[in-house]
């Protein structure tokens, strides 16, 4: 990582200062917990390889895992992680999850469970989730999530799964602004910052498409509605404002814990 | 359930109109969500059939599913739960994790993973959280948790395992009074009240012998600890006490949310 530079920008992001920040929170939240590392799923994403860079800088190289856990995973995918780690110099642990994935599928289909491309999506990632814990308990270290701030507020993950974490400590960058973080971070494959995002559920599966617009058109409306200024939002489309806001509201169970019954 | 007696006792806990209020909550909750009705893990256990009868009083016995998830289970566990599906009249899914449980441990070790008896209780509760998310993502159903708040305040449960759901209703209840709530409900066979609450996470596992102290005694702490009085926590050998404010620190991460690193 190129702690040196400075990378202040117009838009007034300042991904050195950051960067020192955030993996200072780590260190901090890591210690206070009484855990000695950090586990990150490696998808070959960009997410994940900004955070694998994140975890190095605060808790060294030796105390890192990087964790690729395949599932009917694309082989691009698969080699980016795979360089990713070895550019990192941290262990990587592969966990193939393909036998697994087929028997839980299995299972239901056995238990009369109607099974949909959302069912597999999200059984997928919460068989990810598990593995990863399997590693982190196996040697004491904390779950690092990979979500940014973009895919969290509109609910973009699965609950549990790629959800189910012990930090977030991208949690609050847009999209836009991890690729911002990423530009500081060589040990990132070039094709990870230039491939479009994909969480892989499905072949040929892009989160853009997914979602029904750009990350750079969700960071604008997620940002005008933040600022709460009138002016700013004026300049969107109100039917495409909507349908974001309904997609925070209903993403609000994802973010917060169960539902618990308050007694009188 | 007995709706229209009065079980008002000299403790002040009236099971009567504890179930309507909770049931009313969870038709509520389960109305603004825009779902149909709950999906619950039945163990055999007292938690998961007081949860069951909860569900029919909130939502009809069509609109709730009880899924049997064995792996490595104990027999009679089994058998009771599907006595209490039988005696609610409610819809029984039994989905077979044992072979996906194999084929998890197996993937883990082939990627050099140590697996203690902490990991896998955890890989057989996140395992059955998938299930379960299966089955309600395929109906449009709540998960409903089973955890009582003797046990979520000392995180006595999987993160993202038995403690991932959509709602916990019987969450701000001690142990004891899940019992209480219980004595309401005739659906429930009677051993599942007289036996010795298990997890079942391993042979011969009970709950008491695994905290090191009776539900009796951690509900009596806790309670002395809510209260705050000075002459309650007094009666109490303060070793005791300290152990448990120990493992009500640790439970934090697992009551809430992912740690999200704040931006300056």
């Amino acid at each position: 990582m190129r702690d040196g530079e400075n990378d202040s920008c117009s838009c007034g992001f300042d991904s050195c200062s950051e960067i020192t920040n955030v993996s200072d929170w780590m260190k901090d939240y890591s210690k206070k917990a009484g855990t000695k590392g950090f586990v990150i799923g490696l998808s070959g994403g960009i997410d994940s390889s900004v955070m694998a860079c994140l975890s190095v800088k605060a808790a060294g190289r030796e105390n890192v895992i990087g964790v690729s856990l395949p599932i009917q995973t694309r082989k691009d995918m698969v080699i980016d992680a795979e360089r990713l780690a070895s550019n990192l110099c941290i262990k990587l642990v592969t966990i193939n999850l393909e036998k697994t994935y087929n028997e839980t599928i299995e299972a239901m289909l056995q238990g009369g469970i109607v099974i949909n491309d959302i069912v597999q999506a999200n059984v997928k990632a919460r068989l990810r989730m598990t593995a990863l814990y399997g590693v982190a308990n196996s040697v004491n270290y904390l779950v690092a999530g990979t979500g940014n701030l973009s895919e969290l507020m509109v609910g973009y993950c699965t609950k549990y799964g790629d959800g189910g974490v012990d930090v977030e400590p991208i949690g609050n960058y847009y999209k836009a602004e991890v690729y911002k973080l990423a530009e500081l971070m060589p040990e990132i494959p070039n094709n990870v910052i230039t491939k479009a995002p994909s969480a892989d559920l499905w072949e040929g599966q892009t989160d853009e498409e997914e979602l029904g617009m750009t990350y750079d058109e969700l960071d604008e409306i997620l940002k005008a509605l933040a600022s709460g200024i009138s002016s700013e939002l004026d300049k969107i489309d109100i039917s495409r404002i909507t349908k974001v806001e309904k997609m925070i509201q209903a993403a609000k169970h994802k973010n917060n814990p169960p539902a618990r019954y308050i007694r009188n």
